[in-house]
Protein backbone atom coordinates (compact mmCIF):
# COMPACT_ATOMS: atom_id res chain seq x y z
CA UNK A 1 0.00 0.00 0.00
CA UNK A 2 1.10 3.63 -0.54
CA UNK A 3 2.28 6.14 2.02
CA UNK A 4 -1.39 7.78 1.88
CA UNK A 5 -3.61 5.00 2.49
CA UNK A 6 -6.81 5.67 5.10
CA UNK A 7 -6.81 4.08 8.36
CA UNK A 8 -8.32 0.75 8.41
CA UNK A 9 -10.02 0.23 12.03
CA UNK A 10 -10.07 -3.38 11.81
CA UNK A 11 -6.28 -3.82 11.39
CA UNK A 12 -4.59 -6.31 13.34
CA UNK A 13 -2.91 -3.78 15.93
CA UNK A 14 -6.42 -1.76 16.36
CA UNK A 15 -7.82 -5.28 17.21
CA UNK A 16 -5.18 -5.76 19.43
CA UNK A 17 -5.48 -2.46 21.53
CA UNK A 18 -9.30 -3.50 21.53
CA UNK A 19 -8.76 -6.83 22.90
CA UNK A 20 -10.48 -8.65 20.21
CA UNK A 21 -7.01 -10.21 19.50
CA UNK A 22 -4.47 -11.58 22.21
CA UNK A 23 -0.66 -10.18 22.26
CA UNK A 24 2.15 -11.23 24.60
CA UNK A 25 2.11 -7.87 26.68
CA UNK A 26 5.41 -6.19 27.66
CA UNK A 27 3.83 -2.57 28.46
CA UNK A 28 1.11 -0.58 28.77
CA UNK A 29 0.00 2.82 29.68
CA UNK A 30 -2.82 5.54 28.47
CA UNK A 31 -0.78 6.34 25.49
CA UNK A 32 1.24 3.56 24.46
CA UNK A 33 1.03 -0.74 23.98
CA UNK A 34 4.00 -2.50 24.01
CA UNK A 35 4.10 -6.37 22.68
CA UNK A 36 6.29 -9.24 21.30
CA UNK A 37 5.99 -9.57 17.27
CA UNK A 38 4.28 -12.93 16.68
CA UNK A 39 6.75 -13.45 13.66
CA UNK A 40 10.25 -12.47 15.32
CA UNK A 41 13.19 -11.53 13.40
CA UNK A 42 15.38 -12.10 16.54
CA UNK A 43 14.38 -13.32 20.48
CA UNK A 44 12.90 -10.49 21.79
CA UNK A 45 11.64 -8.39 19.45
CA UNK A 46 8.78 -6.20 20.71
CA UNK A 47 6.53 -3.66 18.94
CA UNK A 48 5.59 -0.57 20.15
CA UNK A 49 2.40 1.25 19.31
CA UNK A 50 0.33 4.51 20.74
CA UNK A 51 -2.69 3.01 21.12
CA UNK A 52 -5.28 6.26 20.33
CA UNK A 53 -4.52 7.15 17.02
CA UNK A 54 -5.08 6.55 13.39
CA UNK A 55 -1.88 6.92 11.78
CA UNK A 56 -0.99 4.75 9.75
CA UNK A 57 2.93 5.87 9.43
CA UNK A 58 5.04 8.50 10.71
CA UNK A 59 3.77 11.07 8.28
CA UNK A 60 0.82 11.65 9.91
CA UNK A 61 1.52 11.25 13.10
CA UNK A 62 0.58 13.95 15.50
CA UNK A 63 4.54 15.51 16.27
CA UNK A 64 3.64 16.75 19.79
CA UNK A 65 3.12 12.44 20.07
CA UNK A 66 6.10 11.14 19.20
CA UNK A 67 7.95 12.47 22.22
CA UNK A 68 5.98 9.77 24.47
CA UNK A 69 6.10 7.25 22.21
CA UNK A 70 9.72 7.36 21.55
CA UNK A 71 10.13 7.60 25.30
CA UNK A 72 8.02 4.40 26.09
CA UNK A 73 10.09 2.60 23.61
CA UNK A 74 13.47 3.87 24.98
CA UNK A 75 11.93 2.57 28.38
CA UNK A 76 11.17 -0.80 26.67
CA UNK A 77 14.42 -1.57 24.97
CA UNK A 78 16.33 -0.77 28.22
CA UNK A 79 14.03 -3.70 29.52
CA UNK A 80 14.98 -5.94 26.38
CA UNK A 81 18.48 -5.12 26.73
CA UNK A 82 18.32 -5.98 30.71
CA UNK A 83 16.01 -8.85 30.22
CA UNK A 84 17.86 -10.44 27.04
CA UNK A 85 21.39 -9.51 27.15
CA UNK A 86 21.50 -8.62 23.50
CA UNK A 87 25.09 -7.52 22.06
CA UNK A 88 22.83 -4.68 20.55
CA UNK A 89 19.54 -3.74 19.26
CA UNK A 90 17.84 -1.71 16.27
CA UNK A 91 14.83 0.53 16.58
CA UNK A 92 13.07 0.41 13.10
CA UNK A 93 10.26 1.77 11.62
CA UNK A 94 8.51 0.82 8.44
CA UNK A 95 6.34 3.39 5.96
CA UNK A 96 4.89 1.22 2.77
CA UNK A 97 4.60 -1.61 1.62
CA UNK A 98 7.86 -1.12 -0.60
CA UNK A 99 9.70 -0.54 3.27
CA UNK A 100 8.58 -3.74 4.23
CA UNK A 101 5.23 -2.35 6.39
CA UNK A 102 2.90 -4.99 6.79
CA UNK A 103 0.45 -3.45 9.35
CA UNK A 104 -0.94 0.27 8.20
CA UNK A 105 -0.40 1.20 12.28
CA UNK A 106 2.23 3.34 13.04
CA UNK A 107 4.49 1.11 15.24
CA UNK A 108 8.35 0.24 16.42
CA UNK A 109 10.52 -2.37 16.04
CA UNK A 110 13.20 -3.16 18.79
CA UNK A 111 15.37 -6.11 17.08
CA UNK A 112 18.03 -7.49 19.33
CA UNK A 113 21.21 -8.71 17.79
CA UNK A 114 22.77 -11.58 19.35
CA UNK A 115 26.42 -12.45 18.56
CA UNK A 116 26.83 -15.38 15.96
CA UNK A 117 23.28 -14.80 14.81
CA UNK A 118 21.90 -13.42 12.16
CA UNK A 119 18.34 -11.61 12.12
CA UNK A 120 15.60 -13.92 10.52
CA UNK A 121 13.51 -12.87 7.56
CA UNK A 122 10.49 -11.25 9.12
CA UNK A 123 7.44 -13.03 8.84
CA UNK A 124 9.58 -16.30 8.46
CA UNK A 125 7.57 -18.26 10.98
CA UNK A 126 4.94 -17.50 13.54
CA UNK A 127 6.22 -17.97 17.19
CA UNK A 128 4.60 -20.26 19.73
CA UNK A 129 2.16 -17.82 22.09
CA UNK A 130 3.92 -19.46 25.29
CA UNK A 131 7.38 -18.83 24.04
CA UNK A 132 6.33 -15.15 23.64
CA UNK A 133 4.86 -14.74 26.94
CA UNK A 134 7.76 -15.90 28.45
CA UNK A 135 9.55 -13.42 27.30
CA UNK A 136 7.62 -10.72 27.76
CA UNK A 137 7.89 -11.61 31.51
CA UNK A 138 11.08 -11.54 31.49
CA UNK A 139 10.84 -7.97 30.16
CA UNK A 140 8.50 -7.14 32.33
CA UNK A 141 10.48 -7.91 35.55
CA UNK A 142 12.89 -5.40 34.29
CA UNK A 143 10.01 -2.37 33.69
CA UNK B 1 32.19 -1.87 20.21
CA UNK B 2 29.48 -3.01 23.31
CA UNK B 3 26.60 -0.72 24.13
CA UNK B 4 28.38 0.49 26.78
CA UNK B 5 31.42 2.47 25.77
CA UNK B 6 32.33 6.01 26.52
CA UNK B 7 31.43 8.82 23.98
CA UNK B 8 34.17 9.80 22.35
CA UNK B 9 34.25 13.52 21.54
CA UNK B 10 36.20 13.05 17.80
CA UNK B 11 33.69 10.78 16.25
CA UNK B 12 32.83 12.04 13.16
CA UNK B 13 28.95 13.14 13.79
CA UNK B 14 30.81 15.39 16.17
CA UNK B 15 33.56 16.48 13.76
CA UNK B 16 30.83 17.31 11.27
CA UNK B 17 29.20 19.04 14.07
CA UNK B 18 31.85 21.44 15.01
CA UNK B 19 32.38 22.33 11.25
CA UNK B 20 35.36 20.33 11.02
CA UNK B 21 34.46 17.68 8.47
CA UNK B 22 31.93 18.58 5.46
CA UNK B 23 29.01 17.52 5.06
CA UNK B 24 26.20 18.26 2.76
CA UNK B 25 23.36 19.74 5.37
CA UNK B 26 19.44 19.34 4.64
CA UNK B 27 18.24 20.88 7.89
CA UNK B 28 20.10 22.29 11.15
CA UNK B 29 18.33 24.10 14.30
CA UNK B 30 19.80 24.86 17.89
CA UNK B 31 19.32 21.43 19.00
CA UNK B 32 19.16 19.05 15.74
CA UNK B 33 21.51 18.37 12.55
CA UNK B 34 20.21 16.31 9.70
CA UNK B 35 22.84 15.67 6.26
CA UNK B 36 23.19 13.16 3.71
CA UNK B 37 24.75 9.84 4.28
CA UNK B 38 27.80 9.69 3.02
CA UNK B 39 27.77 6.13 2.65
CA UNK B 40 24.17 6.13 1.23
CA UNK B 41 21.84 2.69 0.94
CA UNK B 42 19.16 4.67 -1.59
CA UNK B 43 18.96 7.61 -3.13
CA UNK B 44 18.41 10.39 -0.32
CA UNK B 45 19.54 8.48 2.44
CA UNK B 46 19.65 10.69 5.44
CA UNK B 47 20.64 11.03 9.17
CA UNK B 48 19.13 12.83 11.69
CA UNK B 49 21.17 13.74 14.89
CA UNK B 50 21.19 15.29 18.64
CA UNK B 51 23.93 18.06 18.61
CA UNK B 52 24.53 18.95 22.01
CA UNK B 53 24.54 15.42 23.01
CA UNK B 54 27.21 12.35 24.71
CA UNK B 55 24.88 9.45 23.63
CA UNK B 56 26.22 7.11 22.32
CA UNK B 57 23.06 5.15 21.24
CA UNK B 58 19.29 5.10 22.73
CA UNK B 59 20.21 3.83 25.97
CA UNK B 60 21.74 6.99 26.76
CA UNK B 61 20.16 9.55 25.72
CA UNK B 62 17.70 11.95 28.28
CA UNK B 63 14.04 10.84 27.29
CA UNK B 64 12.78 14.58 27.31
CA UNK B 65 15.47 14.90 24.31
CA UNK B 66 13.89 12.40 22.36
CA UNK B 67 10.73 14.44 21.41
CA UNK B 68 12.63 17.11 19.96
CA UNK B 69 14.46 15.06 17.99
CA UNK B 70 11.85 12.81 16.50
CA UNK B 71 9.93 15.66 15.82
CA UNK B 72 12.60 16.94 13.19
CA UNK B 73 13.59 13.72 11.95
CA UNK B 74 9.40 13.41 11.08
CA UNK B 75 9.86 16.73 9.39
CA UNK B 76 12.81 16.07 7.17
CA UNK B 77 11.23 12.47 6.29
CA UNK B 78 8.34 14.37 4.76
CA UNK B 79 11.05 16.40 3.07
CA UNK B 80 12.83 13.76 1.80
CA UNK B 81 9.02 12.03 0.65
CA UNK B 82 8.04 15.56 -0.86
CA UNK B 83 11.22 16.01 -2.27
CA UNK B 84 12.18 12.46 -4.07
CA UNK B 85 8.55 10.77 -4.06
CA UNK B 86 10.05 7.55 -2.75
CA UNK B 87 7.50 4.50 -2.41
CA UNK B 88 8.20 4.06 0.97
CA UNK B 89 10.77 4.53 3.55
CA UNK B 90 11.88 3.50 7.02
CA UNK B 91 13.50 4.77 9.98
CA UNK B 92 16.46 2.86 11.49
CA UNK B 93 18.58 3.74 14.64
CA UNK B 94 21.42 0.89 15.22
CA UNK B 95 22.35 0.20 18.84
CA UNK B 96 25.91 -1.36 19.38
CA UNK B 97 28.24 -3.13 16.25
CA UNK B 98 26.35 -5.86 16.72
CA UNK B 99 23.33 -4.40 15.36
CA UNK B 100 25.06 -2.30 12.52
CA UNK B 101 26.25 0.74 14.63
CA UNK B 102 29.62 2.64 12.78
CA UNK B 103 29.62 5.78 14.26
CA UNK B 104 28.73 6.27 18.39
CA UNK B 105 26.90 8.99 18.37
CA UNK B 106 23.31 8.46 18.09
CA UNK B 107 21.88 8.82 14.90
CA UNK B 108 18.31 7.96 12.70
CA UNK B 109 18.37 6.87 9.81
CA UNK B 110 16.02 7.79 6.69
CA UNK B 111 16.08 5.60 4.18
CA UNK B 112 13.82 5.90 0.98
CA UNK B 113 12.53 2.72 -0.90
CA UNK B 114 11.53 2.82 -4.09
CA UNK B 115 9.79 0.19 -6.56
CA UNK B 116 12.03 -1.73 -8.40
CA UNK B 117 15.11 -0.72 -5.93
CA UNK B 118 17.01 -3.15 -3.76
CA UNK B 119 18.36 -0.96 -0.70
CA UNK B 120 22.32 -0.77 -1.31
CA UNK B 121 24.57 -2.82 1.64
CA UNK B 122 25.30 0.03 4.45
CA UNK B 123 29.22 1.61 3.86
CA UNK B 124 28.97 -0.06 0.01
CA UNK B 125 30.57 3.00 -1.21
CA UNK B 126 31.16 6.39 -0.43
CA UNK B 127 28.64 9.19 -2.75
CA UNK B 128 30.52 11.69 -4.36
CA UNK B 129 30.00 15.24 -2.77
CA UNK B 130 28.30 16.62 -5.42
CA UNK B 131 25.30 14.34 -5.43
CA UNK B 132 24.69 14.54 -2.25
CA UNK B 133 24.75 18.36 -1.88
CA UNK B 134 22.28 18.25 -5.08
CA UNK B 135 20.15 16.00 -3.14
CA UNK B 136 20.40 18.21 0.08
CA UNK B 137 19.40 21.32 -2.05
CA UNK B 138 16.17 19.28 -3.62
CA UNK B 139 15.06 18.27 -0.03
CA UNK B 140 15.70 21.84 1.67
CA UNK B 141 13.36 22.92 -0.73
CA UNK B 142 10.95 21.31 0.88
CA UNK B 143 11.43 22.46 4.61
Amino acid sequence: MSLQQPYDPDNIFARIIRGELPCAKVYEDDATLAFMDAFPQAKGHTLVIAKDTEATNLLNMPAERLGPLMADTQKVAKAVVAALKPDGFRIMQFNGTQAGQTVFHLHFHIVPFYEGSAMEVHGKGQAEFSELEALAEKIRAEL
